[in-house]
């Protein structure tokens, strides 16, 4: 098995290039982020991840988690690492400085999280859910509530979840049955939650969970779900540790992959009720709910870039020591990354993945925009766009991380099968993301729906107006080519997006029926804008002398093979589109058993 | 978990209206495959499969194979159930009556072996290896190998492996070190192979042993190997067994999917020399495995359309049952069936199976042919039709097994990622089959050198006149759409093969760079030619009147889907192949790490 190198050449360069870190630098609050504290957040996180969390992925995996006396055990070491994590001061680099954080740019705080994710992905679901829950808390819950457990959350002293899942509610939250009953200032909350990321380990003193479910007189649907903190342990007034609340993990799943992050099944109030308190208003979860989902969605997103260079670095080191085969032009026996389909491989690994990772970046930028622009039409434009991006990013990125991962297995040939190589596991490890946080399905129809034809197309056609503003500008030389295909590409986008919203008002089924092809669309024309800036700034950087020569023409080579290999895939999926929903609604249910 | 049904209804149509079995069967010699014979062997082999081999799926999974006191156990109830496989009579259908079996067509055999597959796709590959070893010794042993081991492994009381791979000779085998050394009349065989798919278990009384070795005075490279014949017990010549041989299984591979395959490390010659007999001649052992290769290819290729159907199956199971929020145009809550985005998914599932499946009936009607047809013309025309399909059966319908079997993850939403669902499985399943028996590199390169440019593209024109021959005739009505369709994909494939072959002179390492995206786009079109077989047929069925009116309904939509959601990835593969190799081969190998 391969070492974890992390990508901090292609980190920073993203920073720099696609996601402008420089000019949120001098944004109100966020003048921490000089170039010194970027280079010395990329290079602390680095050696953390690659020293200390990147050696607990395949132990992890092998080991998995476990119930143990009513409480999961963690695999071997997790506590040991996230420990440090804590102590590092690593979880509390974007939030508030009133609440102990650093006040750092999300966009950096993305370049941790990326790093963490990609030394270990079971690992980094934890701070994840984490985040979440502080972001909700941060903008719903009340002066009291924030007092008691936000610090705590932010330093990564106490861990958060979100328990949303019940077996008959899954994508459809309006099934939601788990009881809140007033109970004086606070609220009993019972019944059973599924899918809980990290819903209870041995690594923090205490966990909160947020947690949504329906008050004995709320409306039904999803206008009466309310949202709920149940610690753990209550919180004594002077801070300390008080009993434990009636709230436990019941099981941990077996799952195909992620082995390592327990997801529990979790019971509320099965000895007289989990003490509860609310957050937001009653009735009104639902929003508070999403406010930490559209984060996490793009963090998923960030998930599939992660597993993916986790993949591709294994897949590469792979094909340079193993030797196997004459390849054209070569007299002897070669190490397989000789092979021109072999370098294919690899190439639609980086390919994917750089443009995968550059596209969160810039969408995570729109989110410090959204905090800390001085300009309201700014702050707009910037929700505008995240809103539009949210479900591109987490669908394509997450699709993309399962053709990654497993071209990762290809490349290893026999070898890739067995488990002790671990390439499968990443494979095993992906085939969750397009899955959680909304399944893609699930993004495709709010692209379609509210990001698309709700909106009038205003956000598209602001975003495809700046993609088509890129391709002008790669006009001359080697990168004229990629500004060509690019053009054809956003055409495809935009003609298709044209088609779809004049068939929508006469067949309501069609948008349904279309959404994931738009979806796929939207995203590989998405990423080829991106990877069109970066062969701009690599063209410029290397027409001004700059010391990362290597770096460039690796670039510049990895955006043509996208523009070339990855960008027919736009018109494919337009003519999908195109051939409309009939195919689709012909059959009766029985007919498709 | 679903139960799974045998799909006789399609394996039916797809003899009938795709592998043309009464043409077949008025072949000397395939005379016994009447309706009524064949009707009987679907009926059979899907009780057999449904009711013996299915359930011990996921047993088979949880519980794997394992080695003690140097022999490997399998899983529970798997030596029971290949009991009743071989006293059915399964294991000799397609085999010679001389050595005592059934004498019927391949195409009829292919269903049954496609059933036992559907049913249990680690279990099946015991009697697939067999099969290839008792094709090896047919052609290629003396009379008294054959008369010593056919009859029994044709009845499948022994079984027979093939031992290729060593560490350092995977794809590549010139590189085997496996010695044999002359002994009198037989052969001390010494060395290690790895990957030996059900290389040892506790089923039958001996496992035959088919080895590639090399002589201490053999040339070097592939001209230098020879087959050998190592039984596990030796056999007396009263066929009695006799002494143990000296060939064991080491140790058994933790691997991502069939768990209940063993995959071994074998040894033979630790204590003296395992005995083995030559089959054909010396140093042209590669000639001999090819034998088995080409058919075992096609037969793996069967496997990505088994697995497919087993995935389809239990995924439009689950979407009919699982009831979750509301469809466009219904009020209340809905399965997910009624989804447009699980109706594509499931549809797509189908599409891609059904045109895989006929596509490989087709490539095994022409090995009757071969074996069967009076015209030696005809048995030319056959064999360089079959020596083209083979790497597009095995690249284009393993591809497809990986997207559909992921697919069927994603139908289950969170549920396919618990393991106890059975919908990760498949796809763990499914995830070699790109991999063993030849890489899909490996078979993208056979197609591109050895099967089109090296034939002067002759084997592939015949095939595309035939393709258009079949779109010419859907002119009319609701075919018209899909002919049309189908034209402008085989336009593409013809004109991208012109270009290949036209650039391929000046520059040697093309054919190589774009190998995989000729396959895909050689399978693609070749999957929408069967489909397009399939509405005309279906269509006269129709017109005529017959009981099948939903069958052939269905069978329609399955064919316009396919024509308008997966054709246009014929142009996609296009554009991508003749973007050409340079950014494939631009980088050093150091900047792509």
């Amino acid at each position: 098995m391969s070492e974890f190198r992390p990508p901090v050449d292609d980190i920073g360069f993203v920073l720099a290039e696609h996601a402008a870190i420089a000019d949120l630098a001098r944004l109100p609050g966020l003048g921490e982020a000089t170039p010194e504290i970027v280079a010395a957040v990329l290079d602390g996180a680095a050696q953390l991840t690659a020293q200390v969390i990147a050696p607990l992925n395949r132990s992890g995996d092998r080991e998995g988690a476990r119930i143990e006396n009513g409480q999961v055990v963690e695999a071997a070491g997790f506590g040991e690492a996230y420990r440090q994590y804590v102590e590092g001061g690593w979880n509390s680099v974007p939030f508030a400085p009133r609440h102990g954080g650093q006040g750092l740019p999300l966009v950096l705080a993305t370049a941790v999280q990326e790093m963490v994710q990609t030394a270990n992905l079971a690992f980094s679901l934890c701070p994840l859910l984490t985040q979440g829950a502080i972001d909700a808390l941060s903008q719903h819950a009340d002066e009291e509530l924030q007092r008691v457990y936000l610090s705590k959350m932010v330093s990564g002293e106490w861990t958060g979840t979100m328990n949303l899942t019940e077996p008959q509610a899954g994508s459809d939250l309006a099934a939601v049955r788990t009881r809140a009953e007033r109970d004086g200032r606070q609220y009993r909350i019972s019944g059973s939650k599924i899918f809980i990321t990290w819903g209870d380990h041995g690594m923090t003193a205490n966990v909160i969970h947020l947690v949504l479910a329906r008050l004995p007189d709320a409306p039904p649907g999803v206008k009466g779900i309310s949202l709920f903190l149940v610690p753990k342990f209550l919180v004594n007034a002077d801070g300390s540790l008080g009993e434990r609340n009636d709230v436990w993990p019941v099981s941990v799943e077996h799952k195909l992959g992620i082995h390592a992050s327990p997801t529990c099944v979790m019971s509320f109030g099965e000895h007289g009720g989990a003490i509860g308190y609310l957050v937001g208003r009653e009735n009104e979860g639902l929003a508070c709910m999403f406010t930490m989902m559209n984060h996490a969605r793009i963090s998923v997103g960030l998930q599939g870039v992660a597993v993916s260079e986790r993949a591709r670095q294994q897949a590469v080191a792979y094909a340079r020591q193993r030797v196997q085969g004459a390849a054209p032009g070569a007299p002897a026996r070669v190490a397989i990354v000789q092979h021109p389909d072999v370098r294919r491989m690899l190439l639609q690994m980086r390919a994917l993945t750089e443009a995968a990772r550059a596209l969160v970046y810039v969408a995570m930028a729109e989110q410090d925009r959204i905090h800390h622009h001085g300009d309201a039409g700014a702050r707009a434009a910037a929700a505008a766009r995240i809103a539009l991006l949210t479900p591109i990013v987490k669908g394509w990125c997450t699709e993309m991380a399962l053709e990654v991962t497993s071209l990762g297995v290809q490349v290893h040939g026999g070898m890739g099968y067995i488990e002790e190589t671990g390439a499968a596991q990443h494979l095993r490890d992906a085939r969750i993301l397009p899955i959680y946080e909304g399944t893609n399905g699930i993004q495709a129809l709010d692209l379609i729906g509210r990001k698309f034809l709700r909106d009038g197309g205003r956000a598209l056609q602001a975003l495809v107006a700046e993609m088509r503003d890129v391709a002008a500008t790669l006009d001359n030389g080697p990168l004229a080519d990629i500004g060509s295909r690019l053009e054809q590409a956003i055409a495809e986008l935009e003609s298709t997006a044209a088609w779809i919203a004049e068939q929508a008002d006469a067949d309501g089924v069609l948008p349904a029926t279309v959404a994931y092809h738009f979806l796929m669309l939207a995203g590989t024309v998405a990423g080829g804008w991106q990877l069109a800036v970066a062969a701009r700034a690599a063209a410029r950087r290397l027409a001004t002398g700059g010391d990362d020569e290597a770096f460039c023409n690796t670039k510049l080579v990895t955006a043509r093979f996208y523009a070339e290999q990855i960008l027919p895939r736009a018109r494919m999926h337009a003519e999908v589109v195109r051939a409309g929903a009939e195919a689709v609604m012909a059959l009766d249910e029985a007919l498709l058993a």
